[in-house]
């Protein structure tokens, strides 16, 4: 039974689960059928999309397909019977399970695979009043389905080979990471995890040891940043150090028997360790402790970067000590004794892994990105700061010319050199040079004209005084400086 | 008993948590002193400092602290007699740590606060021998100590309330997130749910259901993207959809039931839900379901995201997923039917919130990037694809010059068209304008000199014969539209 590309997908049931699948289907360009008897499906099917939409936007510049078609019915078998692929969502109930992929598995197609979400309850079980039972798998996502990869596939007794294996198949098309477990399990093997985390916070609150709010921060402030790349097992291999996972099982063996959680531990017997540390070292598969340490940190930093992005939990930490190391180090503001006759260095930068494109070299945006940091510097420098925005002023760039005169690779410390070349009331002409900053040698230069704006009315104005007087200053200071060779040229002039 | 600023921190303990400790005081400008018989424990912290001096230097571009300075000694007392603040961090068995917690106590002066880094002992057992115990806590960081912001603070019997408040102000200024807990317990709050989740995965793997790998995928491709910014509870308040926290305690607690885990869960009373809603009612503040899924989703983009810049985990199976939309939707080389004749529309974009700068606007470097894009999709369409860079052939931007005509706002959608202005077989003179698709306003344009390069030689070199062809034959066939005004111009020339 070879599966023909799947172009519509029967859904039965549009809850929260229900409708991610929707919602991943369609921007994955598959049309969708979906069964629920709720007059208000639509609409909660339709908010969810347009979320994941919103997030998908954000997700990728790729091009997307075009999206799916959904269609709604109160008609279990108009949902089913034209489907090239089943996925099951109902509420977690057995019963109710087990009539519905019944009812499922004789309206539609005989050869196509039927799926259920469940999170738990037990394939043979589910399977057992099945026509063609063996098509049947568990595929069990995860909410957001339309953003977490991971599917568990799980067959019941009667699962073909052939059924896990095309479940598995049709998850990679839409983006997903399938997970083939082993054996069937009373809540398969994520669930499984997730309970007991969850079983031990539910006895925290019940014995007042600490609120939700408190459970969530011990999670999402710590250990929940490593579990978004790396298992406890990997994490805790890591934890034992150059010594490895042997070591870590008999250093913290003895706290299984503590009183550490409500949960008793199996006997860790010298079989028991001798399978983790096999398993272990093969899922390590020969990379070294250092080599994972800094892969676990750039992940980790990765992460920390993504949340900082949206100022919440870990990302707000990493924001709110970033702006204490700033504040220090910026009383950046021009003081009497300050020399201005030469090019001022006001900004340094360290070319980032992430800039470098796919020639080796810095992405020419990241150029521009040193720059208007530079600009940036040199704004505080003549007394901007966030007040000074906040009252509707700022300087806007309005054309750049930027010469690249030698490659930049990862790693290489930067800084910038900044001239002025001219100004008025409104208008500030500079030059920037950036420098390799270990042998000064120039890598690029950036010529700007920024405009002096009020931001409300969104047309140019004068600067305010203080900050006009300290530009005048800087111009006459820096008005003996030769013109760098670089300025005042347009694209293409030939060089003298 | 007021706390001075902590200069110089006494560590009693150099594995792989007193390591991660020094490595965070140390880049955070604080001198430690570290207590630990190992004559291997100076190159051991050496190489984690170096691993963290690398993760900073990546974290953030705000300016570090002047690094703090290390000294080692195998004399407790020289460690903490003029310490400002002690960390012990010794191995987990209660004697050894009651009998050094003690020494130190009789050792330091009587106002520094003594904390220990356990994972669970009761502090008020650790306290015991203690001198003045009233300055002891637990302050139990996480690996690594230096990136993970989570550090439980808990006190004993004897603990005082300013010695929490004191260690809780000292991790804020090292850029920690303390969680002050409300009474001790074995293994306080985080390890209580890792212990129980770690068990259960011991009996998963006793049980032969899975493999250390298998297990550790289930989390990080799944649940555990989830837990790097929101805990359980919160999860589940969204699960419950728009029904929210209630409706998931009354729809999952017969799961509770379930054999889903080893852990029995505690009884699901009336008063516990109730409990439960409460706190999770106040922990969500408000903030509605809606707002909650937009932020959750926001979050899990920029963790997937930060995760593909690093390619490993949830990060590969994006990156794989965008490869194959690239490849479907770009056989995007030139044909012959095409026409030639006007500016070509070959990149098309849509501005993310993150691209918008303190003034509301998009950042100048994101102009850069579009029209880099804009290129790289000439590229692909002249026939330039991977292999053609692999061979070591690249066309590099030498000059670029940039007219920013209008403010471009969040979520706007671009596109831009392209003009050949001209070429030979080195050079290729691009001219890119910048649209806003609604209305076809023009908002920037990009004037960009590219030169063709041996990157292997690091010179310029003839381009391959069929993309001369290509560039040749667009170039002829524009070769009559008039020279855009924007061309040709260099910063500062007045508009004609």
């Amino acid at each position: 039974m070879a599966m023909a590309q799947v172009r519509t997908v029967g859904l039965v049931g549009g809850g929260v689960i229900g409708a991610g699948w929707a919602a991943r289907l369609v921007l994955n360009g598959i049309d969708v059928a979906l069964f629920d008897p709720d007059p208000e499906v639509e609409r909660r099917v339709g908010e969810v999309l347009e979320g994941a939409e919103r997030a998908y936007r954000k997700l990728t510049l790729a091009p997307l397909e075009r999206t799916g078609k959904i269609t709604y019915t109160a008609d279990l078998q108009a949902a089913v019977v034209e489907a090239d692929y089943i996925q099951e969502s109902a509420p977690e109930r057995e019963p109710l399970k087990r009539s519905l992929l019944a009812e499922v598995s004789r309206a539609c197609r005989s050869e196509v695979v039927i799926a259920s979400s469940t999170s738990g309850l037990l394939p043979s079980r589910l399977q057992a009043e099945m026509e063609f039972p063996e098509r049947f798998v568990i595929g069990h996502p995860f909410n957001p389905v339309y953003l977490l990869p991971l599917v568990e596939i799980c067959g019941g007794q009667h699962t073909s080979e052939e059924a896990r294996r095309q479940a598995a198949a049709f998850y990679r098309t839409i983006g997903m990471h399938p997970l083939l477990l082993r054996r069937e399990i009373d809540g398969f093997v994520a669930d499984r995890l997730l309970e007991a985390l969850w079983r031990e916070a539910l006895h925290l609150i019940n014995d007042d040891v600490a609120t939700t709010d408190e459970i969530d921060q011990a999670i999402a402030y710590g250990p929940g940043l490593r579990w978004a790349f790396m298992g406890s097992f990997l994490i805790y291999r890591l934890a034992g150090g150059e010594a490895g996972m042997r070591h870590f099982m008999r250093q913290f063996g003895p706290a299984l028997k503590l009183p550490w959680s409500k949960l008793e531990a199996p006997e860790l017997t010298d079989e028991l360790i001798e399978k983790i540390v096999g398993q272990s070292d093969e899922q390590a598969a020969g990379c070294s402790i250092r080599e994972f340490e800094r892969l676990r940190d750039d992940c980790l930093v990765a992460v920390l970067q993504g949340l900082r992005s949206q100022n919440y939990a870990a990302g707000t930490v990493l924001r709110a000590y970033e702006e204490k190391l700033y504040e220090r180090s910026h009383p950046m503001i021009m003081s009497d004794a300050d020399d201005l006759s030469q090019p001022l260095r006001l900004h340094a930068a360290r070319v980032l892994p992430e800039w470098v494109d796919y020639n080796g070299h810095m992405t020419e945006s990241r150029y521009l990105q040193v720059f208007g940091d530079s600009s940036d510097a040199l704004f505080r420098y003549i007394g901007i700061d966030a007040e000074y925005h906040a009252a509707g002023l700022s300087y806007y760039t309005v054309e750049t010319h930027i010469m690249h005169l030698r490659e930049v690779a990862a790693e290489e410390p930067l800084h910038v050199t900044t001239q002025i070349q001219g100004c008025d009331d409104k208008r500030l002409h500079v030059f920037h040079a950036l420098h390799r900053s270990c042998d000064q040698v120039l890598l690029a230069t950036a010529e700007q004209m920024l405009l002096h704006v009020d931001t409300g009315a969104g047309r140019a104005c004068p600067a305010r005084p203080d900050v006009l007087a300290r530009v005048q200053r800087l111009a006459d200071a820096q008005a003996g400086l030769p013109r760098p060779d670089e300025a005042g040229r347009f694209v293409g002039q030939r060089r003298s």
